[in-house]
């Protein structure tokens, strides 16, 4: 099997960030970022000591691997302006489709890390769970080894579960987070700080850690008191939304627990 | 100031026990457990080496004070069916007035540790924020003493901002978990393990320990990706409940971010 030594990562996002820094700390060889926007392009070029280019025919077509860290929509777009020869094609989307790629490369995959990416928060890679599927089988070979340096938790998933499992992470991690917005805003208007909420954040994320959260969930709809939440209904009759989604969640929350 | 030296605790559920576990390492006197279920009452006094009963009639009516660790709703079936004097009375609720102890004695307020309570986790009760409030200056006094001894975040808050707190920890502690369980869900009915979400949940809870949420959402919805959110509402058909929500939400993410 002929090792993946040198790659190319086209996008200057969180995503492409992460990734390069998590590469170039394992010495992997990242030849060129290209981004459309230079500024981003360099910045990060310039972070991992290596080249950058902004226009689409400038991409080093000689590495071995293409990591798009584009948003699902820009990989066509990409596709279809470049020949890739039969290079091995990547891409990072917990949603595409593998057969994106199809008729651009004889070769291609997926590697989707299962983690939530923001821009000034180095993560970890060592314990993200990776995603990857490819087109055959000498290909995942080559992923399996890349990803092997990144991280321990390397996992074969196909493109329909890997949808599932970004379904999944939307809720417990996109909504969570949305959910903390709730609570922060809430807090703010009545002048109370959301710093207040910090440890029983991390202690409900920390309780899943061992546990089913089916088993662990606790509140007022879990224990079915219809008092309290009639309460907390009122103190949210200024926030209708937030009403509409109280009354929503605890009601499958009640039936679930409560039938 | 006279301290409060030893207590009763009132009631037998989770948080009776997170309180008496926490109270009894910090060497304060738990004279006594009562709850209406001998076992239960039993098996907790058993481990913190104290007596407990289950008759309303035998509650020792010497204590400095009365932790009652019970559903808001038997706190004043309780009051009324016993005189504590003008001993000190607590509750732990997020949600009951203050008020309810008027008339049953001179002293009385409130102690709620703004955390969640299983049975078989015992938490470190020494970052939990207790939220403390009392009838007079020289309870205050008293149940800061206590409360120090347990956490190093005591916060003076009156009820209304009590109920208004407890609502924000609804969102970001039980409706973070219940999106947990229907993540869980999801991935179970699709053979896929809950495990793979760990690290994802992890580090969406830690990433808000430094960061306002808002400043760290990330998403389709977040990202105004509809194409995405439409192959994720497939995805869901099979779930109508899970179905509306994630529809609701990834809208109200939606004009969040992208108005």
């Amino acid at each position: 099997m002929q090792e993946i030594t040198n790659i190319v990562i086209i996008g200057t996002g969180n995503v492409a960030n992460q990734l390069a820094f998590a590469l170039h700390s394992k010495a992997v060889n990242i030849r060129q970022i290209f981004g459309r926007n230079a500024e981003r392009a360099k910045s990060l070029a310039d972070k991992i000591n290596t080249e950058f280019c902004c226009d689409i025919r400038e991409i080093d077509k000689t590495a071995d691997a293409y990591f798009f860290c584009i948003a699902d929509k820009a990989v066509s777009e990409i596709l279809s302006q470049t020949d890739f020869t039969d290079h091995l094609l990547l891409h990072l989307s917990g949603t595409l489709n593998i057969e994106v790629f199809t008729g651009y490369s004889e070769n291609y995959g997926v590697f989707y890390p299962l983690q939530t990416f923001t821009a000034d928060t180095v993560v970890e890679f060592s314990d993200i769970p990776v995603c990857i599927e490819a087109n055959k089988a000498s290909n995942i070979n080559k992923i399996k080894d890349l990803a092997g340096k990144l991280s321990k938790d390397i996992r074969e998933v196909n493109s329909e579960q890997r949808s599932v499992i970004h379904v999944a992470a939307v809720f417990s991690c996109n909504f969570s987070n949305y959910f903390y917005t709730i609570a922060e805003k809430i807090l703010d208007d009545h002048n109370l700080d959301f710093e207040i909420l910090r440890p029983l954040i991390k202690e409900t994320a920390a309780k899943v850690m061992g546990h089913s959260p089916s088993l662990v969930q606790t509140g007022p709809a879990k224990r079915n008191d219809e008092r309290i939440i009639s309460e907390h209904l009122k103190t949210l009759e200024e926030y209708p939304g937030f009403e509409i989604l109280y009354k929503l969640i605890s009601k499958d929350i009640q039936d679930h627990y409560n039938k």
